[in-house]
């Protein structure tokens, strides 16, 4: 089985990709989507959809569990953020994908048992669960397979 | 010339097309994008997607115009119609067709020169300067032609 997690963002998209057989897991890849901060918000749109439809392509993912939003953020990132994520689910539901939705608290308690962990444990806990000898390039990548990994733990229980 | 005004929704996603030649404007078609209710985000992501697809097939617009949001809304329905919005914005940039957008504050105010003008003003002047014998079917497509001779008004200026 493959899920595919995804950190959506306007300007820095996560993806981390987990490959499970026999119970165990691998993490089969992880990177994240940089968008030119100069471009207009529907280009980031076009970039976003075609960089999420690549990596479908590329990995067949079962499922895909997208990260929700931290309410706490204010109103105008939050329309900005639900563009990019309409972008990605959008994407997803094209090529048929069942999609699940996590918060971050919900991301955090699956993964590091804390729902107000740091962003240092959760990273710790992704390099330790899937044995990763480096850390992923960027913050976004490890929280998608973090993304991943909640869905992981949610089929397994 | 050829302009698609667009009043976005989840739910409801209200279009109107205007056609300019040689000064007059002709409303060549309004209509509203119906979401059925009950299916997932992405479901109808799907859908609006499709439906803005095929009326850009359809007319060929040369620019479209997007209404934006008025952030008095909460946060929850500003994440949701940022979906709605991005799957929208999406298929125009797909296209390739030049988008503007206007708040409805400045689409009110440049139809009817008022910013906090009522609905029933809004579609007192939409259907006046446009000649409509009959009001459009719904209120989303009255305001979809407001939004596209709000870009109209700011063309001719």
């Amino acid at each position: 089985m493959i899920i595919l997690g995804i950190d959506p963002g306007s300007n820095f998209c996560g993806y981390g990709v987990l490959e499970i057989d026999k119970g165990k897991i691998i993490a089969a890849g992880c990177d994240v989507i940089k968008i030119k901060k100069t471009l207009k918000l529907a280009e980031k749109l076009y970039e976003i959809h075609k960089g999420i439809s690549c990596i479908i392509s590329k990995y067949k993912p079962d499922i895909a569990a997208v990260e929700s939003i931290f309410y706490g953020k204010n109103i105008s990132s939050a329309f900005t953020l639900g563009h990019a994520r309409g972008a990605i689910l959008l994407a997803l539901a094209q090529q048929g994908i069942p999609i699940t939705e996590f918060s971050p608290r919900e991301v955090k308690k699956s993964v590091v048992g804390n729902g107000n962990a740091s962003k240092e444990q959760v990273q710790y806990m992704v390099q330790k669960i899937l044995n990763l000898k480096n850390e992923p390039r960027s913050q976004d990548a490890t929280d998608a397979l973090a993304v991943a990994l909640c869905q992981f733990n949610k089929e397994r229980l």
